[in-house]
């Protein structure tokens, strides 16, 4: 083999491999979105970026500027028929009881061991503010992450029998791979515990432990044998919802999103104030609809209320998605 | 022409423009860091960024966990005669002054409008935060990104003349383009206000406002004629500085950097947080010891003391950069 056919082979074969990533994104775009329906919802999705992303056009976003927001309870998983961090806090309280001999006598804790939830949790905020905290609180970031690491590799739903991070929705990973691949930077906006969701997110969403926001307790910077640590404390730091989901939103990203998605009326802030920035802007409320392949509930549920943002969807014009019509598919095969 | 040949063309124009882009690379790769001197403290930062990024090597870090915090005042850019966000303070005082009669006869405030700053500042930390408080709170989070816009790109140093913006580290700038050339995530973590960095920091630095930690005052979600704004409370959020620093990485990034850059004793946990965890680690203190073309000071000085973190530098081998002998420049040319 001539030299000159040697340059033109290491060329060719550069040429193909630049070729074949082409190939992969344009079957790709084919549809970005194969378990939505064909409906006005993901049409509603693809219109969005295809207009966003062109350039030239009015609506044109640059790539640094195309932020999306996504509730995670409710929106990217399931929250019936409990929040699933109040799963793992009502696990650990069983776990913690043989170090928590005064437990026995004391509500929520007593209940909680005698296996009767409702009983425990008819303690209101203040209940639920006690199981929280001694489950939460009194051990390093480590170790917490650790033991939020083990729950979610074992645990598995009361009802559907699977881990909870089978539990995500598939339409909507495929939504925020979609907005990845235009170049948006994905974030989660969570009324649930930052800490609690960081040690999974990226590896089921693809979403940073530094692209997750939610609501957090105090730490603070201590020398452990010399060794520096952070401990968790027994004191609220930060609600990220309703009000604190635009708060948030501000503190941690530092500028407005141009789309944001979510499915209740804790969410309903944070779809105002991405809606009123200038520019091209998308909302999203993904409404439970389908209570054969997950669960049915809006405005009268106790957990995910969609009442007012529902009623403010319909007036702005935001997409509401019914998961019984535009969803082929609700979860991801099981691992 | 045949459809062949035509063919060939395109192939060997994909072909050119992949190997112009490897071409570039390696241009850059021969010396990323010209502002720097042949020394230690160069050879260092090439040394840790060859193993980490060298695939094989046991000392390899997966890109997502390449992420690099920085120190903004003393690290980044200049901070004597004093904080420059303390001169933004200062200035506005003067700007809001009509708006406040009663200041003529309150202090600091007072002092402030006769142009004599070291009398207002001899009141100490309660008179620098009522200083703060009066000029970075009671305006939404849009309308201050604009007051610091203006004044960031107008004011200049009252020594050098410069646009602040200027008074940055040419040799640092290199370092960040660097790191982020090898794959890292670059963050400043700085104990100034982080609405005071956010509108710049992404133009000079290359880093962008959602990778900005800082100092924060809370705000509140309202509703203003209908649309939704953040207002800034006069209320102090969070201190990120000294044991700060570490639970602001922990709050905002979710894991611990690899790479620390710092120049005081303020920077020092976050040095030994970063230092603490397993695997390749690397810190490094800017030592102020030009008195020529920057500014000469260490342990004695009341704004960027470097003491405690200096000794600690010392006996754990991280890089200690002198100014003077290791960077061949200081500040990039003028606009």
């Amino acid at each position: 083999m001539t030299q000159n056919h040697q340059h033109k082979h290491s060329l060719l074969a550069v040429a193909l491999a630049c070729a074949a990533a082409s190939i992969t994104t344009i079957a790709r775009a084919a549809d970005p979105l194969p378990s939505w329906t064909d409906g006005p919802a993901k049409r509603s999705i693809v219109a969005f970026v295809g207009k966003v992303t062109k350039p030239g056009s009015p609506d044109f976003v640059p790539v640094p500027e195309r932020i999306a927001t996504f509730d995670n309870d409710g929106t990217l998983w399931a929250e019936q028929p409990m929040y699933f961090q109040l799963l793992f806090a009502l696990h650990r309280v069983g776990v913690l009881a043989p170090q928590h001999p005064e437990w026995k006598d004391k509500e929520p804790f007593a209940s909680l061991l005698k296996g009767e939830v409702k009983q425990a949790l008819a303690g209101g905020e203040r209940a639920l503010a006690e199981i929280l905290i001694a489950t939460h609180a009194g051990m390093t970031s480590e170790e917490f992450e650790q033991i939020v690491k083990d729950w979610v590799g074992t645990a598995r739903h009361p009802v559907t029998k699977r881990l909870y991070t089978e539990m995500v929705y598939q339409p909507m990973l495929e939504v925020l791979a979609y907005l990845r691949a235009n170049g948006f930077k994905t974030f989660i906006v969570s009324g649930g515990g930052i800490e609690f969701m960081r040690p999974w997110t990226e590896k089921v969403y693809g979403i940073p432990p530094e692209q997750v926001i939610g609501s957090s307790i105090k730490t603070k910077f201590e020398m452990r044998d010399g060794g520096p640590v952070l401990v968790r404390l027994p004191e609220v730091n930060f609600i990220d919802d309703k009000q604190g989901k635009p708060v948030g939103i501000q503190q941690y990203i530092g500028r407005r999103p141009i789309a944001a998605f979510g499915n209740s009326d804790g969410d309903l802030q944070m779809l105002q104030y991405t809606a009123a920035g200038s520019g091209p802007r998308f909302c999203l409320l993904v409404h439970h609809t389908d209570a054969g392949r997950e669960w049915a509930y809006d405005r009268q549920s106790r957990i995910g209320m969609l009442d007012k943002a529902w009623d403010e969807a319909a007036a702005k014009g935001w997409t509401v998605v019914s998961m019984k019509d535009d969803w082929r598919t609700i979860f991801p095969p099981r691992q």
